[in-house]
């Protein structure tokens, strides 16, 4: 944890008085890719794991399709930088200038939902399935792997999980950061994700269902809320959302057929 | 409450069993700001208030300085877009073009945060005060009026806050968008900003920090956790930074000389 946090001088004030105490607080610092030596974007993250931090990135964002696109990483944590080179790398250079044109500032997703081509292609159509209560005990394993919350309440959770369990995991100041990790860390380890489900500690917006869509992940678990766009894009895409899920409590809101709620006769 | 959510068919599951219902999920929609009809940024927000949204995000941005620069807004929520015109549009889209070029991408911190000019423009200068029991019933009225949050579970809160409660308020699926939307209302109000709190119900991130430093605003109250990079800012730029705000209890990160814990004497 010693990278992720700091300890500071602060002025804890309650009810009966003030006192000087040392408090530990989330580290944050800016991260700038450079994909092919081009300055993609800079991130405000976590300083862990960088390399997965970019390639999650590069992924969700459909710069690139798997580890086999990837030449080399180099994550500089002291000057806040990873480079990454790909093969290609001079045609996706151009594709990128064109697309950065389009979807610049934070509006990551409005021009890809609106594309028929972005939905059609990214269709979720594996089988899998899972119990409600297989669900309840992975948000348990999820709960009990946060440590830098328990510790300074600043950073959000994401993991992959299997029926069996968590198989990665990661926390970061973005809730679009630590779902980026867990995925760049499952491309580089080159797992196929259709057969695991996402989960996260943050509300899902609309963005956060396209990441999920783009590896192909079937079923995304929150133990907060979900938009309505969020929830129109799942039922579009195939994908099974459950917000709010909460011990043995859930709330599915499209694709309930993946869910099933009492575990099957044996 | 009725634009800001939607009502959906759920399926709920507790240990029990499990039900379809109808449940109220937030809304999510793309809004995409037009500066002097340039194609400035695509926002995923709550649709409402977008023109505070718009010129929030501007001032936000210091592509604006104040009410003065505005010419026209015009708010379209069907088509999420907002039009804004301002004075000397042209010698600004110049400009604006060869900043996007810098801090495309979600890294609209980093390269104002590395500038020594940003920090000493900025400085908190104003003297304002607050007692601790000033702050914690701002944080009660505060939460007692964030409404789509108890429906929902799916949105932050802001608000400008004076000593005598809550002057400005907003709710937006996105902390950075809700701070916009009460600033935005503060700027086109014509309210002076120096000698009011902001208060947030999301983590405070330097891009928060920044939002608070460019509307002059001396003290940033968050009931939830801030970052390092936060807290340096503060320190930095001599905002008083106060962090987990819960009933009489709060810690505060720095420039501690603006909040008395105990009311003065008489």
């Amino acid at each position: 944890m010693k990278d992720e946090t700091r300890r500071l001088n602060i002025l804890r004030i309650s009810g009966t008085g003030a006192a000087k105490e040392r408090d530990l607080v989330v580290r944050e610092t800016p991260v700038t890719i450079f994909l092919n030596d081009f300055d993609l974007v800079t991130l405000l993250c976590s300083p862990k794991d960088l390399g997965y931090l970019a390639v999650g990135f590069l992924s969700s964002e459909g710069l690139i399709n798997g580890k086999e696109d990837i030449k080399s990483i180099f994550a500089d944590k002291k000057d806040g930088a990873v480079w990454v080179e790909t093969v290609g790398g001079k045609k996706l250079r151009e594709n990128i200038l064109a697309k950065r044109f389009i979807t610049t500032g934070c509006g990551k997703g409005p021009s890809f939902i609106d594309s028929a081509k972005f939905r059609k292609g990214l269709k979720a159509d594996s089988g899998f399935k899972m119990q409600a209560n297989q669900i309840a005990r992975s948000m348990k394993e999820f709960q009990s792997r946060s440590l830098t919350y328990r510790e300074t309440g600043g950073v959000h959770s994401a993991g992959l999980a299997s029926p069996d369990g968590i198989v990665y995991f990661n926390e970061d100041i973005g809730r679009h950061n630590a779902i980026d990790k867990v995925l760049g860390e499952c491309v580089l380890k080159g797992t196929k994700s259709d057969n695991l489900v996402m989960i996260t500690s943050g509300r899902v917006s609309s963005d956060i269902l396209i990441k999920a869509a783009r590896a192909r992940i079937p079923i995304v678990i929150s133990k907060s809320a979900p938009t309505d766009l969020a929830v129109r894009l799942a039922r579009d895409l195939g994908i099974t959302l459950v917000g709010f899920a909460r011990g043995s409590r859930m709330n599915v809101y499209s694709n309930e057929w993946r869910i099933s709620a009492k575990p099957p006769a044996k």
